[in-house]
């Protein structure tokens, strides 16, 4: 773990995985969301896809169940026309007691050409993306509480496609911060692009103090921590947090962090509104603002299939 | 909800979505069938497949598990040239409380053109229909107790295929006609076709009078039921039923309503027997039928590929 | 059962079914290893994919689940540019009671072309075979303790490969060979190809005196098993076994028979060590044995998906 370079990069300074924002270069997530833009206008044509994959194989490897970013990863994969395979982990030979080294070596044999990981042990892309032949690449769709970088992606997609610059934005990050790989990958990707003022907004419990050390502004308060605002995204409260002691009632949640129309109004009067879904409607946001105008979270569903498309273009053109 | 025009068709009566066959011209169903004529051949060829749906996205979304119901789906779609996802609802966000409308409208942000939807309530394709954007399409496989209108459409197949017109016919539904929607969806598209007489046979229980009401003649004894019939269409007894009162045994009902060669010869000597699948050797139909020179059984699985085909390739072509 | 003609040939000797390695002469066995030398360089290239199989449908039936050879064969047939359908038959018909052959003829009646066949019971594959159409073909992937006959021509398609010529050759199959498919087929291929030695090295337990039937040499000590051997295949240890009385512990199994780098000497100094997977180390095989320069198992993995491209394509292209 001593490599000076970053793993994600090959020696010309091309992008071969995708495992982090951390420490990605800027011309990189422009190239990437420049890339994106052309996917975009794939996925409104009649017949929705090109031959950039043809010929090579996507294996899904989701040790941690997720249909929904699994689904896109899927649709994105097909999109640029390669062979997918989804590998149900849990049933496979890892239960069999195979490290998660050899599953990957054994898949490697048979000719993959790009692993989608999915992992609940923060790190993981990281150990295979170093295992891996120089001709397989390796994206993370989510490992730990770590990086969720596709997700980060098309977060920066959708701000940039709405609000155009990074230069001058307020942008803020409501909710269970400290569980949240979508809050540090968004983070970590507006300082890239340069934004100027991040803030993260959440119970005390949640957003503590340790992430003023990321460069953003911590905020107990949502009035002030959303005011003057021009994006507010709200992440998604996990049921499974509510057991605990972290947090009040769904009920006490909704009625501090909540997002209301009312509310909304202490941002800027042309914030846009966005959450990484699935919603939870009536805790962490009001169906009138889900639903309402400045709501851009179905474009955000749509932007990100064509990142997806853009990242697997991208490093399955480059190699180690 | 008050909205007159069927939501199945456009404005210009062209079909858009398949939800049930209860209100659907006879001249859509008859252009399904014709449609689905040329498709059988595709289904004979050594390449099997045909270019109508090349780049097009098809979701299905089974709500209700049926393998069976969504492999056809899943061939027909492939053969249509389309990719096909499919999402395990019940381990999907739908789980983590998101709506149903909710899962739609985020796969439809997906670039989705098409939902192939199995539910166990009644209406949820219907539901989902009026809520998707123009351009996408519903295809019911198969709601609740409601509705299953391409297992409809392909009985109608199979009978225009052995018996070529309907108007002379006499067509006896035999069995659990309460539970099922494979007799509604049949008795619906009969009567559009125009044919005559439409019998359902049945024990008092599963074959209650308010059938009359849809203008069948219900008998609860299957010699009167089945005499002189062109085509007998066997139900599956669902063997959950067995537990409730409404049914006596396994054996006692195969005595009385089983079909067997010594029972079929009160139908018309040249009468071809039908039955849904999967079979239930023994309970609902003897071998000697289900494999014997009458049972039209397999053609009925060869011909829905065809008419699953025809479906999607029409509703994709028309825009709402 | 009663037909002389060996079911997996058609009336002209060409291979129609992939049941068992018993029986086969020995040109189809090189025909197949031929076949598959052009498939591995498919498997080389950019674009991973011929037409061979395009337009075709081929069905994996895993009533016994196998994610690891599932995968295999869905790679393999995608690569052939096959539309690939899996059914989980545990969630499907057959738990309503249908039976294996209801099964195969409806999904027949779908127009299959191919049914890649893994079944618990010895000789499932066979009675699909016989009961098919014509220009159905069957591949068994697997049946109970019978045979696994792609698993056998991959193993032979890997020591053809690194030894050139059967005729002179040592072959020793360590480990519990009793309950071992893979050993089965292993053994039968072998004597198809003249080989002339070939060893069974286990515990009296698991590799009886009934192999020495089989024209095979039976050991119960490692050194005297792998002495002069020029291949060493190590049998995966089921765990499930180990509850039975048959083994000692799983240190005391690894203190006698697991294959180290000094046990390894025993053999000749070229000998290769292959392992069907997934390994188990330090049980049957050491790491440094597993990850060492003789250890071709990953080889094995990528020679599979050729060997399995090369059966699919041939059986596909005879008829019955």
């Amino acid at each position: 773990m001593t490599r000076v370079r970053n793993p994600q990069l090959n020696k010309n300074g091309e992008l071969i995985h995708l495992l982090s924002l951390e420490r990605l270069p800027s011309e990189i997530v422009t190239h990437i969301l420049d890339t994106a833009t052309n996917f975009v206008s794939v996925n409104d044509r009649e017949v929705k896809k090109v031959p950039l994959l043809r010929g090579k194989s996507v294996f899904n490897l989701f040790f941690e169940n997720s249909t929904r970013t699994r689904t896109t990863f899927d649709i994105a994969a097909k999109r640029l026309s390669a062979d997918v395979f989804t590998l149900d982990i849990g049933r496979s030979s890892t239960s069999k007691g195979e490290t998660l080294l050899d599953t990957v070596d054994n898949l490697s044999a048979m000719a993959a050409d790009l692993f989608v990981v999915r992992h609940s042990q923060s790190g993981a892309p990281y150990l295979i993306a170093q295992h891996v032949a120089p001709h397989v690449h390796v994206v993370n769709a989510g490992d730990g509480w770590h990086s969720h970088p596709t997700q980060g992606l098309l977060d920066m997609y959708t701000i940039r496609h709405y609000k155009k610059d990074f230069s001058n934005l307020v942008v803020a990050i409501v909710g269970d911060v400290l569980h949240s790989r979508v809050a540090r990958s968004d983070i970590h990707a507006l300082k890239v692009l340069g934004c100027p003022e991040v803030r993260v907004v959440g119970p005390r419990t949640l957003a503590p103090a340790g992430f003023e050390s990321m460069g953003t502004r911590v905020f107990d308060n949502l009035q002030e921590g959303i005011k003057g605002a021009d994006v507010v995204i709200m992440l998604r409260l996990q049921n499974e947090r509510m057991s605990g002691a972290l947090l009040p009632s769904r009920e006490e949640y909704f009625k501090t962090f909540g997002l209301t129309p009312e509310k909304l109004r202490w941002a800027k009067p042309d914030a846009i509104v966005m959450h990484p879904g699935p919603i939870n409607r009536g805790v962490e946001i009001d169906s009138a603002v889900a639903d309402g105008p400045q709501a851009v979270i179905l474009s955000q569903v749509s932007f990100g299939i064509a990142v997806r498309m853009a990242v697997m273009a991208i490093v399955a053109g480059n190699s180690a």
